[in-house]
């Protein structure tokens, strides 16, 4: 697996149970995978000499970022090695403004979308004149957790791409969203695909805070969710696990947001929610082997997410007030604490969304060591 | 953690969420724990400096196996080291005769029981004699699994016994059995305690091959037997997971047969059945953190184990078979495959046990490339 994240820190728990052997690409030993005792070997993901000597000692190689250059997964897969997903699913997961151009050819939902050239800051006031105002601004690759996303209205658009080099940038119309969802699947290299019930999620600043399953949406806006990325997992020909991140109107009508393609935080709840977690399910698609039940354990399950604190101290610290919390399940993904930065997560339970939310939220906030921040509240007003 | 077996890499899994820095000792690198990725060091369980360099290097030692020296585990509790459990509990935990003979005087009910001596073949006429036969001989330490334990009846005595040691042998009445349970209890060191529910486990030649939670037995029998397993808990001050075998006798009666003081194999459906897996708890308790809730997430959970086949093959040649059940949870211990070794387990969640214990059957036989063996219809039967 390229990468030693958190996501690879949890598919390497996943490979213990089925005796797979999963060796990770890390940028140093101190990544959480690596700190999880992943067999590693250290390189830079975006070279061809550490890609190729991870591809010649694997029978298959995967992912749990996206910053590897396609054209070397292209360079492995005519090389011979199986390499799941392929360079076509991580270029469109690397480059939005290539997915929402190859979605929208295939006649999926996204919000009106332009590349900006040589002149951005004109170029997107030029937008906000045919959209409206405010338009998002984001870079077409590399942002993620809020980071490379700005929403700006006319008097800030020079001063967000102050810096814009000519091509790294898009701008999109903004969405009247209602709700965020994702869904999250399993597809396998003959096609085969199972999907997990749709997720709900809650954006702090750009950040997932927040996700409850299954989502708070009458049954056939969850159909039409799952069809929808069905469609668009099949048409990139993603092997592994996809989310694919969808807004939904207040009309009820659905928008493509963003993709990914390996284990996703919006399927985080999947590890004590549902029969087989999203990490050993990408474990059981890259590997072909029969993709595990996604169906859930309890009526709801909730995950909220732990970042770490303004003041830079470390949640691990505050472990015990977290395990107070009767029903919480805590994962720490033992790296060094930054304001900000996620750190963990916390899962649990329930007989309704409100309950699970209730004490995922409770043991969050203990590692977090604040009090439960009031601008979460707006979950509840959810569906 | 002394000791790298399965217990030891499951323990390590939880860990790993939790962000707990878990060293284990080892003997080789192929053990299971190190498989998965623990730190370890090798050395010898039985050696004071190898025990020494893993206390001097954790704040709390605990352990995956009895197969320690009591005297050197008092020996670091009175150079200062937090050990737990405590040597009190392991002595009583590897000498079978001297939990008999404590938990006797403490007023539980064990089945007839003698040491023997010098004479051991005469003596154990003398016990049939008495208890009439078949009457059943054991090691006195040391055999797990069926090993060193056996039924014998007046014409065996002289062929079981025959390179017995004075003092290492005992004999004991055989219980007439309706049903063997396990409680799998929590315990802090200021005593805290949490119990999971009761236990319903099938032997077949002394081995555990299946285990069903909550046992099928009427409600007072089973806050009998979880009474029981705490007063035990607390007589020998354990500190983490107590795993107590209980007999249920026809009449409703219990008899306890066997203790451990470490996570245990009747406890492996906690890890997808329960809120909290006695692995985390096992953590949680020698850390003296909070206990986590011992609570079902669902109506019935059944485990089977898988144990080498006869032809040596190993099982996870057949990983794809075993996938392919709906709702099988596979955990493969990693460990070199042997005929009759415990390799790894198959947990089902379902809406009764039956479900469960189908789903958990075919998985783990598709594991043994063995058609259901008649035998295990037993549980059927039970309860």
């Amino acid at each position: 697996m390229v990468g030693a994240g958190q996501l690879a820190r949890m598919t390497h728990q996943a490979a213990v149970d089925l005796g797979v052997h999963l060796e990770v690409l890390a940028d140093g030993d101190a990544d959480p995978a690596v700190a999880a005792g992943a067999p590693f070997r250290t390189g830079d993901p975006a070279s061809w000499p550490a890609l190729a000597e991870l591809a010649a000692r694997c029978d298959v190689v995967t992912f749990d970022h996206e910053r590897v250059p396609a054209d070397l997964v292209d360079a492995l897969a005519a090389a011979g090695h199986r390499v799941r997903p392929g360079g076509r699913a991580l270029r469109l997961a690397q480059d939005k403004l290539l997915a929402r151009t190859v979605l929208e050819a295939a006649g999926f939902p996204v919000p009106a979308f332009r590349g900006l050239g040589g002149d951005p800051v004109a170029e997107v006031h030029a937008c906000g004149a045919e959209w409206g105002w405010p338009v998002v601004c984001k870079t077409v690759g590399g942002g993620y957790d809020g980071r490379g996303v700005a929403m700006v209205g006319p008097d800030d658009v020079a001063r967000v791409l102050a810096d814009a080099r000519p091509g790294t940038w898009m701008a999109e119309a903004a969405v009247d969203i209602a709700l965020e969802v994702a869904v999250v699947g399993v597809r396998t290299p003959s096609g085969r695909w199972a999907a997990y019930p749709l997720v709900e999620t809650v954006q702090v600043d750009g950040i997932c805070r927040e996700l409850v399953m299954p989502a708070r949406v009458p049954d056939g806006l969850a159909a039409r969710a799952t069809a929808l990325a069905k469609s668009v997992a099949d048409g990139i020909d993603a092997v592994g696990v996809v989310a694919v991140e969808l807004f939904v109107t207040p009309s009820g009508d659905l928008v493509v947001n963003e993709l990914a393609v390996r284990p996703h935080n919006s399927g985080h709840a999947t590890i004590e929610g549902c029969v087989t977690s999203q990490f050993e399910n990408h474990l059981r698609a890259v590997l072909d082997l029969p993709l595990g039940s996604t169906a859930l354990v309890a009526p709801a399950v909730a995950t909220v997410n732990v970042l770490g604190p303004d003041d830079g101290s470390d949640p691990r610290a505050r472990l015990a007030d977290a395990l107070a919390v009767e029903g919480a399940r805590v994962h720490v993904y033992g790296k060094r604490a930054a304001p900000g930065r996620k750190l963990g997560h916390v899962t649990a339970l329930g007989p309704d969304h409100g309950a699970a939310l209730d004490v995922a939220r409770r043991a969050a906030a203990a590692l977090d060591g604040a009090a439960l921040p009031p601008d979460l509240e707006v979950v509840a007003a959810c569906g």
